[in-house]
């Protein structure tokens, strides 16, 4: 049996009812965040210059509006939506973002057929387990040669989850697979530009598109991953990849529990959050406000403070990646939240006042030879002489045995669904997120997703 | 400036007026050629599928038939309809097909603007220019480690049509060629089943999303073919390009017409080319009829007979591979063409009485060392004990130096397109694409491809 052929059996075998609690409790999560950071992403620019671009007709949701278009579109549009903030969930295992190629085709896909909740959660859960057992065949070589995981593996867990919601057996999903292999694409030398979203729609639409060629009969080689020619080989290159971490252990444990979903609770670079949970923990426990700081010192791992280092943002992008800039709004804003990196807010006056008293240092205890580089420390002196500090070893929701609780995953979903929501449509959507594996048919979760505004000028 | 850029400046700077009368000559030959194979293609099963699954309204014409579709999707089923045959022009500079993944994309979009054929025809030597320079930088490694060239290269020749034909400037080019690069996809793995054509309709439509969104104010960098996590890094790597070939002497010649245009006589494979003009000139100088023949000695380059030696065809493709069979052909009919590779005509029994006198072998004289493989030499001993023979150096159509005669591409032309349509309606866009650099909007030559048993029925 080939590679895909072997995959395409587990595939087709994934079952709702035998997929552990932790499994699909960690798919809700990873569900809820997906869908609040595609609705925050979809009104950004390369969302819309996507949406314009391909507009169609059909019924499946533009998320974050009323529109309808063609299911292919709908993936590609959202997917660019899903990824556009750069805020939506990550996997250690497929160094990028597991949800974003495999969701939005399954909730095009979902709009074009009945399908209940059970069915979308385990045809989700295959596709995440497929993406990332390839990855762990060919990361991080694959990673660090240019390829963009999220897209050029991303596109087979599009694929397998596709191929799961339309019961697609296991000789059809394999030349789905192969025919993934010829879809793959995404370079990182377009990091930094709205291309970089774009290859997650790009691969989320491929995804589906491979499913339903093969589903209508449409040929394709099921060894197209292990070929000579093929997609190991020819992305990787002899001797940069091992086909037996990708057939070990499907399913023990499921990937989504171990190593799990890693949740970004702040919508800025990853590099920046420990410090801001060590900083909101002091503002909690000490009811901290900016007119008692004298000075802030932050030290973080070196590797994650070179890009971070920028006590003096001058951009929405710069602030992003100040980790100066993050300390200050938690101390401002007691949290940090996505309209903290829109509307000239860099210049806010509260800030621009705070930000010379803040100062940042690689931390002498933290090495560059090690990889557990997630941690950070800060330390507070106030005005009245006092210093307080706290440390943490990685941030909250950097993987299950850290998990984001339940309230701050909720505060997220709902500034970043008011974007497109308002609050009382926001808070009904989560609602049915919360139990999306209960659902009796998807579309409830899409229509809960079009904007009232929308509905009343109907 | 990047290679995008200076390739950008390039492509906004073709000029129809400026093109010399030969590129103009080549271009109407391939794009000829190129619009008949699209047509015998469209009602094979690879693009029917694709029709089917990507369904939409819209302006663009499916090829064909009477459907008209969203232009995106347009170019992905008359992109894959190009190559179902694989009996469209080839270009040893690209390794591959260099009209297939330009001209889908750029009919779709002269039929949602107005395009005359000036216009349409300068985009094309555009793009084509485009896509065999970035071939001389990256082949023929790009081609032997796995990647479909059609395909990978072929991309950014649609790209730059495209952009041509939108009349962008040299900036938002160079963004859509970036952006390209994160679009390249498909591996020679999928050769052999219908994902090969697909990859061709994959990468026309991607050409035009790319120009079509860079004209949208998408951002993409301009340094993503040069970039250390770029195209030429990561698909080719470092040792395994030059980028100094693809900046040399564009236009000096056109290389469309230097080495320019190859067209295939015969659908079937290239290598039994040789053998089959070697017969016919023999059947047209001598009047033979297989009666007349007691035995056939054919001898072909040995790298080229490897794949070619099947004295006993058990099926359609199988055909397509024998040169047996196609000299058998040639005697029987006096010609090769598409109805001899359909319905069971290998089980023809004035072809099973033949097949047993022909005779394959490796031509003594011709050296696996040489690259120049292209030739045969045939010999017929005749019932009456005559004994006549014919030698070719390369096949008619490879190459403007040995040119299909102007009434052999138009005769296959027209047995290409009686495929879709009637004789008359065959000829008469025979007659407007004669002078498709002189019609006042290209829907002219798109309208005269609608089946008039399709116009009949409206």
């Amino acid at each position: 049996m080939t590679i895909a052929e072997t995959l395409a059996e587990r595939i087709a075998g994934v079952r709702h009812d035998a997929l552990p609690a932790e499994a699909l409790h960690w798919a809700r999560v990873a569900i809820l965040d997906t869908v609040g950071c595609t609705l925050a992403g979809a009104s950004e620019p390369c969302a819309r210059i996507v949406a314009r671009v391909t507009a169609s007709y059909g019924p499946c949701l533009v998320f974050g509006t009323a529109q309808r278009t063609a299911p292919l579109d709908a993936a590609l549009i959202n997917g660019t939506a899903s990824h556009a903030l750069d805020f939506d969930d990550c996997s250690d295992t497929l160094g990028g973002h597991p949800s974003a190629p495999i969701l939005p085709a399954l909730f095009a896909l979902a709009e074009t057929r009945p399908a209940d909740g059970q069915a979308f959660v385990a045809a989700y859960v295959a596709g995440w387990e497929t993406e990332t057992r390839i990855a762990r065949g060919i990361n991080f070589y694959h990673y660090e040669k240019g390829w963009h995981p999220t897209a050029t593996i991303g596109v087979f867990g599009a694929t397998a989850a596709c191929c799961h919601l339309l019961g697609l057996g296991p000789e059809v999903t394999a030349k789905a697979l192969g025919l993934a292999a010829s879809f793959a694409s995404g370079v990182k030398a377009n990091f930094g530009t709205m291309t970089k979203p774009l290859h997650v729609g790009h691969s989320s639409r491929n995804g589906m598109l491979a499913a339903l060629l093969a589903a209508d009969g449409f040929t394709a080689n099921a060894g197209a991953l292990e070929h000579r020619q093929g997609f190991l080989h020819v992305f990787n290159g002899e001797g940069n990849f091992d086909v037996e971490p990708i057939l070990r252990e499907w399913g023990q444990p499921w990937d989504i529990v171990r190593p799990g979903v890693a949740i970004k609770q702040y919508p800025c670079c990853g590099s920046t959050h420990p410090a801001v949970d060590a900083i909101l923990s002091l503002v909690r426990e000490h009811g901290l406000t900016p007119a008692m700081v004298e000075r802030v010192d932050s030290w973080t791992h070196p590797r994650r403070l070179a890009h971070t280092n920028r006590p003096d943002p001058q951009s929405e992008l710069d602030a992003k990646f100040s980790v100066q800039y993050c300390l200050a709004r938690a101390l401002v804003d007691r949290r940090v939240s996505l309209e903290h990196f829109e509307d000239d807010s860099v210049r806010d006056p509260a800030i621009r006042a705070l930000l010379p008293r803040i100062h940042a240092a690689p931390h002498p205890e933290m090495s560059m030879a090690s990889t557990e580089h997630f941690g950070a420390e800060v330390r507070v002196t106030l005005m009245d002489g006092r210093v307080v500090s706290a440390k943490v070893a990685r941030p909250l929701g950097r993987g299950p045995g850290n998990p984001l609780p339940m309230e701050l995953l909720e505060a997220k979903f709902l500034n970043c669904a008011t974007r497109a929501l308002t609050m009382d449509s926001a808070e009904r959507l989560l609602a049915a997120l919360r139990r999306v594996d209960t659902v009796a048919d998807v579309r409830l979760v899409t229509d809960a997703m079009v904007p009232a505004a929308a509905l009343a000028a109907d």
